[in-house]
């Protein structure tokens, strides 16, 4: 079977690059040119029952929360304010199914509201499960992307790790609970850090898997201290916390490279942790307390897997 | 079970309207202020396998085709440029993933060519069936929608009717099948009719399922001269090709209102038929050579049913 970015690769290589694209596909999020000085941040994301939930651990209402959190994280990422949603909706054949729909839009508009944005269109259509297929629409001066980070940056992280990860375990607290079905997409966070960072990407597939796609991007290393890494609640007790921080992804915390200049002006504006440096080279180091530490087994998400 | 119309008037319930927003979701395209005097024109619509396509009776190519094929049959019916869209797939666990996506993008990517409208971002995600979840952004200054048709408005249809339908029959003529999987959208029609119609939609779900859609959002009523309406070759080859016409959908012609001062101007743009007009009221009409006729039994198209 063929891995997530070969696929991808083979889908991208007949399309002719487009006018007025300045960040193309391949990225979490795509920009173009639609006035001077304002570009056009769009993502989409896919959630589908059976894959990414399941309807006896998850509310209706969190299913169209989280729909919506994954796209406005990768707005946040790009340091975009979200402006516009569309919604796909798949709807499989059950009686039950306006109830259910109705209830995900509840779930969804709450977090709309949040960050006044407005959905605008969608589609609903027959399938064999639950599927919401979002594309969000956001506007930003300068989008950050994966691209940029520089040998030198400082590596930051706004927001928690781990305690997704913790959520899908037996019994959850309710922290954990929390941040596995209603995560809140950093968009305060990306929007203050736009004109600071070199690059950033959101912790989805996992901080150590997420971490390589800005070095692959970026033509960078990195240096992570672990014991910096600022783990979750929930994660922090329990015995494995930081393997789910560096490996269990749905976190939707921000990392962020920084030009060692600009981080006390982003300190000013944004919580984060140093967690660690970028370096010359291609590889990524992983440190505890300044020893070499090994790397987790488990690396983090393929959405193909 | 919820039909499709109750179902999305339920899900949009709870959202609030956004800022900027000059048509809303409901309608097949959303259209957004993004400069003074342009507006970004959005529409999101999913093809699925076992609903809309049947991988033995469709190429991956043909499949590829189509799903952008239908996203940008709506951006015509706005009157708007096609620039760039985003593609969500969703892919079963088969040996063979690889290969088909790849021939999906190659049957993509020639429609994309075509009306220079750049892929430039996506998703992919694990699904019990193969999905296609496209979301098209156009330009346009003015876009057009199902609102605005006004009694007295002549009704013109661009393109041909019943052919896609004949398509579906055994054994298909090469152009029912041709109109069946490789529809061509009518892109430069809907821009040169931008300016000069009132109100406009893409038939997809069917003739007078469309008309009724229009008619509704424009708060009038019809009537139309069947015999006027412009069938396909292979629709005016089968006895029930009329009815094909009426209610068979997926035609991807554009049914446009029109003023009847600007009709003359219309003719030297575009070519169409004249199959009826605008009345007062809420009903539509069918006539046979000036005389009633009476609905055929099948309507159009119900998404979920």
């Amino acid at each position: 079977m063929t891995g997530e970015f070969e696929l991808i690769e083979a889908f991208l290589e007949p399309f002719p690059r487009g006018t007025g694209v300045t960040i193309g596909p391949g990225s979490d999020c795509a920009a173009v040119t639609v006035r001077k000085g304002m570009q056009l941040v769009a993502t989409t994301d896919a959630v589908v029952e059976g894959v990414h939930f399941d309807l006896r651990r998850f509310s209706p209402e969190d299913v169209g929360w989280k729909a919506l959190a994954v796209n406005l994280s990768d707005l946040a990422a790009a340091g975009a304010r979200p402006r516009w949603f569309l919604c796909a909706l798949g709807i499989p054949r059950t009686g039950r199914s306006g109830q259910i729909a109705r209830r995900i839009a509840r779930g969804m508009a709450l977090l709309a509201k949040r960050f006044s944005c407005a959905l605008i269109g969608g589609n609903v259509t027959r399938a064999g499960a639950w599927s919401l297929t979002i594309t969000a629409l956001g506007e930003a001066r300068r989008p950050l992307s994966r691209k940029g980070a520089r040998p030198g940056d400082v590596l930051v992280v706004a927001g928690v790790l781990g305690d997704a990860a913790a959520g899908l375990r037996p019994y959850p607290s309710p922290i954990a609970a929390r941040a596995q079905r209603r995560p809140a997409p950093r968009i305060d966070e990306g929007l203050r850090a736009a004109g600071l960072a070199s690059a950033a990407i959101d912790i989805s597939d996992g901080f150590l898997q997420d971490l390589g796609h800005l070095c692959r991007e970026s033509a960078v290393g990195a240096v992570v201290e672990c014991s910096a890494l600022p783990l979750g609640k929930a994660a922090r007790a329990l015995p494995d916390g930081m393997e789910l921080a560096l490996g269990g992804g749905e976190d939707y915390a921000l990392l962020l490279s920084v030009p060692r200049r600009k981080l006390a002006a982003l300190r000013r504006r944004v919580r984060f942790a140093e967690v660690g440096r970028v370096i010359p080279g291609r590889s990524v180091h992983l440190t505890e307390l300044g020893q070499p530490r090994p790397f987790p087994r488990r690396l983090g998400f393929d959405h193909l897997k």
